[in-house]
């Protein structure tokens, strides 16, 4: 089998693949933006669900839109019945992104688009229902529970945690989880969103989109980062040692995640951001390993590889001081990078061309078929 | 809201976004080539387990070799019972394609990909199941039966018609099928088989990039155009009116489904192939219409518009003619492509890089924020 030789300029590393209006990456002087404003002032001045809206519905909310919409989305929250069955049927050791594909697919079943009219709708339907995909198949899985899937938090984050803990969250890790939701909301032409584009060039429904983002967004090299870069902390045992541990992986080569990014090059906007939030829940909580750990790692990997952490990396114990399990990690992404998937499929939608590239072939010239019983 | 504009070139179309050796799509004197094979010879003289297996492994098998891979495709019919109970919870009226979408995301929550080593074992078992998938779930909703996902038909397609029929398929309609499935099996860098790509350059598991392909085949601007254009045959009453109701149509600009092709100028190599065995179906079954009105509009669509009937045209009689009723079309699709698709991610995880483009922007310049109680 002749397989493909290795490529330069591989992934369509630069090249222009389509417009949007949603988001800048790493220009000079923003670093991140949606729509025009700098992540870092939404994440310090917004909930959720204004930057929600601002992604879907193209300007923020004033406060009756706010307050209508959040209103919405909680009314949206319980699941169908015959979701929660097929839920109930998925195994405790499932990967929890293949609980959001399915579940994501499954509600496309039950209450498909019926046009393109009601893209916002369907959008608004799984950005409310999404905690409960995830979190009713956990809790009956671990805990054995059926829970109720609505709750009386007015935010995602709220509610994602009240769904998780079956109990109100604090103030602040209902903030730290709007900052997280916000940090991750969109980001241009990921690999993720970028699937759900191509999905949307055939005309296909909102559903499929996001299934195939969910599908995408599951890889390790994608979506995994934040899970991968907690497996790494909990290697550490104790601050006193940890630099010099890590110094020795670094000698055996061992990848740390979490660092370096495929489009900033000097430093992630969202890292200060989240890093801020992480310390903030390390004080509150009393620790003393994990985030202390963090930062020597952190300045470790400034000072041996002049590499920055991206956004992942204080995401790992932040969502950790919020009791937040290591595997829920990537659908919290989920969650969140639904408003930009949507907001990206309006977009090809408005402004459709099927994206088909061509491919150079690299396999064997025209060659006879010689029949079966001659083989 | 910004709309991006009407670009020029869009979609990618002509660029090249990676490499394959599994096919050769609009070049001079091949027409269509699946590892250096011409798909006419193959639709000539292989079954579809041969050409499957090409696709797969690399090179046609001989004798032995087919005959233990279709021994272990049958062995891999049956669909587990939690499966068997979310395809039941799936209404009646759902498009079916979402039906093959869930049912391959659930799949992979039961029996995940292990790791790459499994990725052509992963392949069987959908190639295996998924006729199971939609037919177990069309024959419960429309038939009220739950029926024996195992049949003691050789191949596919002769599986797949005796699980919609319940019965024994004729040698005619077993060999149209496998004709059928191996014209559709793998075409290059389709929208389908490039978010399949998008969604392997993330190290996603093989379910994943799978069910991202069916909600991109799901489109109709890609998979659907054989269910349009039996929408379109199935307007005319009479050979003696078609020509003269299509010069209507045409007068009326409506859009004429089944015929051009967004990478062959000339011809379409697949529509010779299925032309004719549409012809024998439809003088098997007696047909004193389909078939002569699908000719007319034909003739009439090469004389007004110069156009010519691409793979799906024919394919529109062919399977009604098998007593496939028009919803299922494109599932069939998926049952075939699935070999191509799987095929493109294996050489895509041989030589990696996450696919990931620019996006140009056109959006709104850095704005200031605005807090929520001064909007």
């Amino acid at each position: 089998m002749a397989e493909a030789k290795v490529l330069g300029g591989a992934g369509l590393r630069g090249q222009v693949a389509g417009q949007t209006a949603l988001c800048t990456v790493g220009k000079t002087g923003s670093g991140l933006t949606y729509r025009g404003y700098d992540v870092k002032a939404l994440a310090d001045g917004a909930c959720f669900e204004e930057v929600a809206y601002l992604l879907i519905h193209g300007e923020l909310p004033n406060k009756s839109q706010l307050a209508a919409y959040q209103t919405r989305l909680q009314g949206l929250r319980d699941l169908p019945q015959r979701l929660k069955e097929t839920l109930e049927r998925i195994p405790k050791k499932t990967h929890p992104m293949d609980v959001m594909r399915t579940g994501c697919s499954m509600l496309g079943t039950l209450e498909p688009e019926k046009d393109f009219e009601h893209q916002r709708d369907v959008t608004d339907r799984l950005l409310a229902a999404f905690p409960a995909i995830l979190l009713y198949w956990y809790r009956y899985t671990h805990d054995g529970v059926r829970i109720d899937c609505r709750s009386n938090e007015l935010t995602t984050g709220g509610h994602f945690l009240a769904l998780l803990h079956g109990k109100k969250p604090s103030d602040l890790h209902v903030r730290v989880m709007n900052v997280s939701l916000i940090l991750y909301a969109e980001h241009e032409f990921n690999a993720s969103t970028f699937t759900a584009r191509v999905c949307a060039s055939t005309l296909s429904d909102l559903y499929s989109c996001i299934t195939a983002a969910i599908g995408s967004l599951r890889g390790p090299l994608h979506g995994g980062a934040n899970e991968a870069a907690m497996a790494l902390i909990e290697r550490f045992a104790a601050p006193e040692d940890a630099r010099e541990e890590l110094l020795g992986m670094l000698e055996r080569k061992e990848k740390i995640m979490g660092f370096g990014h495929a489009v900033y090059r000097e430093s992630d906007p969202r890292n200060e951001v989240i890093k801020g939030w992480a310390k903030q829940l390390a004080e509150a909580t009393g620790d003393t390993v994990m985030f202390p750990v963090s930062e020597i790692i952190d300045k470790t990997m400034a000072e041996e590889k002049k590499l920055f952490p991206n956004a992942d990396f204080y995401h790992a114990s932040a969502y950790h001081f919020m009791g937040i399990p290591t595997s829920l990690f990537t659908p919290i992404f989920v969650c969140s990078r639904l408003t930009g998937w949507a907001a990206h499929v309006y977009e090809q939608r408005a402004n459709n061309r099927i994206i088909r590239p061509s491919a150079e072939y690299t396999g064997p010239d025209l060659r006879t078929f010689v029949p079966l019983d001659q083989r």
